[in-house]
C-alpha cells in the first residue's frame, strides 16, 4: 500500500495489499488506459458506460453523450464513478478458490459536470487523440463550431481517488497446496495494435500517418525494426 | 440495427445504426469478455467496479465483495448495470471530430442479487474458470465449503439488454474531408495471451497446464505449431 486513503469510500476494505493511493500510479493507469467506464444514476437506473477519457492535469474528461443526458436532468453536478481497468494475466493457482486476474484499475469518486465552454471542448478532443495517438491532431482538420456544438464532454477532478493493483504469480506454493500434484504459474495478457492499415477510400499518393506509425512502434518495442 | 429494444432504457438514441438487440450478439459479446464492469449504487454514490463474470444461460454472474456489500444494504435485488466491452481498433479519419473507436459493448440493466447457495455458488466459480480457462476446472483442486462461504457472487438475469457495435475504416471518404491531403485509415487493437509462465515455487515435475497450452494456442490461431 502506498499513501493514505483520501476518504473512506475509495479505502479498500478487502485485499488491502493491492491499494495504492498515491498520484503517480493512479495517474499511469489512467493515462495507459483506452477506455474508460463512467458509473452514474440516470432516473434511478445506475449505467456503466463505456467512453473515451483524458486525464489533463488534475481532471479527467470523458466523451459521451449518454452522461450529457444524465446531467441535463439535474441542476448542477451529479455523483460519478469513473474507473479505468488493464487487465494482465490470468494466475492459475493450484486450487480453484485461489485463480486470480493481474490486473490494474483506478476508481475516481466524485461529481461530473457538462463542459459548455468551446475552448474547453477543443482542449478536451485534443487531449483524447493525443492520448490515444502522440501527434495526431496537427495531422487533422480542426473541429468547427458546429462541430464543437455537436460534442459533449463531461469532467470530473481527480479528487478521491484510488488504485488496486495485482501483479505477479499464485500465492498457494507455501502453503498445504504447494504439494499438489497441479501446475500453477500465469499467462499474460497484453493488448497489441497490428500495422495501420489505409482506407479504401483514400485518394492516391498521401502517405501513411507517421503518428500513427510512431504509436504502434512505440507500443511493439520488442518489435520495431523487424517489420 | 438487428431486433427491437427490450424497452426505453436500452433504446440507443444516438448511433442507433451501431444498435444490436438480438440475444446472439449480446451473448457472443459477454461470452468473448475477459472483464465486466458492474454497475451500481452504495449509500448514494455510484460504482463502476471490475469484475469476473459468466454467463449462464439466461443469468450471468458476477464475483465481487464491493456489490455484495452493496447488496446488504438492502433489502432484495438492486438496480443495476453489467457492462463488457471490446476494443478492436481507433478510427483515424481525416477530421477531429470524426475519429472515432471500433469496439463491441453489450450493457444489461436489471437487478442484482446475492447468490447464498452453496451449489450455484459452486456453479458460477466453475463457469467463470471455465469461461477463462476451458478445462481447467477438472485440473485443480475443489472449493471447500469454507471457500465457498468466503466467496461472494451476484446475479443478473439477460432481461433489459443491449449491445453497440462500430466496425471498418472511417466514413469520412465520401464528403469534403475526403479532398483533404489527410491519411485515413485504422489501427487494430488485439488483446493477446502470452506463453503459461511457470509459478517459481513449482515442485519439479509437474508438466504445464494442458488448459493453460489449449487456451494460448486456441487465442492464436495465426501462431500455432510455430512456436
Amino acid at each position: 500500500m502506498t499513501g493514505a486513503a483520501p476518504s473512506n469510500r475509495v479505502r479498500l476494505v478487502r485485499e488491502h495489499k493491492r491499494a495504492r493511493y498515491d498520484r503517480g500510479t493512479i495517474d499511469s493507469i489512467l493515462d495507459a488506459g483506452l477506455v474508460a467506464h463512467l458509473g452514474f444514476v440516470d432516473r434511478g437506473q445506475p449505467f456503466a458506460i463505456p467512453t473515451l477519457h483524458a486525464r489533463v492535469g488534475d481532471l479527467v474528461y470523458v466523451h459521451g453523450s449518454s452522461a450529457s443526458r444524465a446531467l441535463r436532468a439535474v441542476d448542477g453536478g451529479l455523483p460519478a464513478c469513473l474507473t479505468v481497468t488493464h487487465l494482465d494475466g490470468i494466475v492459475l493457482s493450484r486450487s480453484a478458490f485461489e485463480h486470480d486476474i493481474n490486473y490494474r484499475s483506478a476508481i475516481l469518486l466524485g461529481e461530473m459536470s457538462a463542459v459548455g465552454e468551446e475552448a474547453e471542448k477543443r482542449l478536451a478532443l485534443e487531449a483524447f487523440m493525443e492520448r490515444l495517438i502522440p501527434g495526431r491532431w496537427a495531422e487533422v482538420r480542426q473541429p468547427s463550431r458546429k462541430e464543437l456544438k455537436a460534442t459533449s464532454i463531461v469532467v470530473m477532478p481527480i479528487d478521491e481517488a484510488s488504485a488496486k493493483v495485482r501483479s505477479g504469480g499464485p500465492d498457494d506454493g507455501d502453503g498445504e497446496d504447494g504439494e499438489l500434484d497441479v501446475w500453477a504459474g500465469q499467462i499474460p495478457i497484453s493488448t497489441e495494435l497490428g500495422e495501420p492499415l489505409p482506407d479504401p477510400a483514400l485518394r492516391d499518393g498521401i502517405a501513411v500517418s507517421a503518428a500513427a506509425l510512431a504509436l504502434v512502434r512505440a507500443r511493439r518495442p520488442e518489435r520495431s525494426g523487424s517489420r
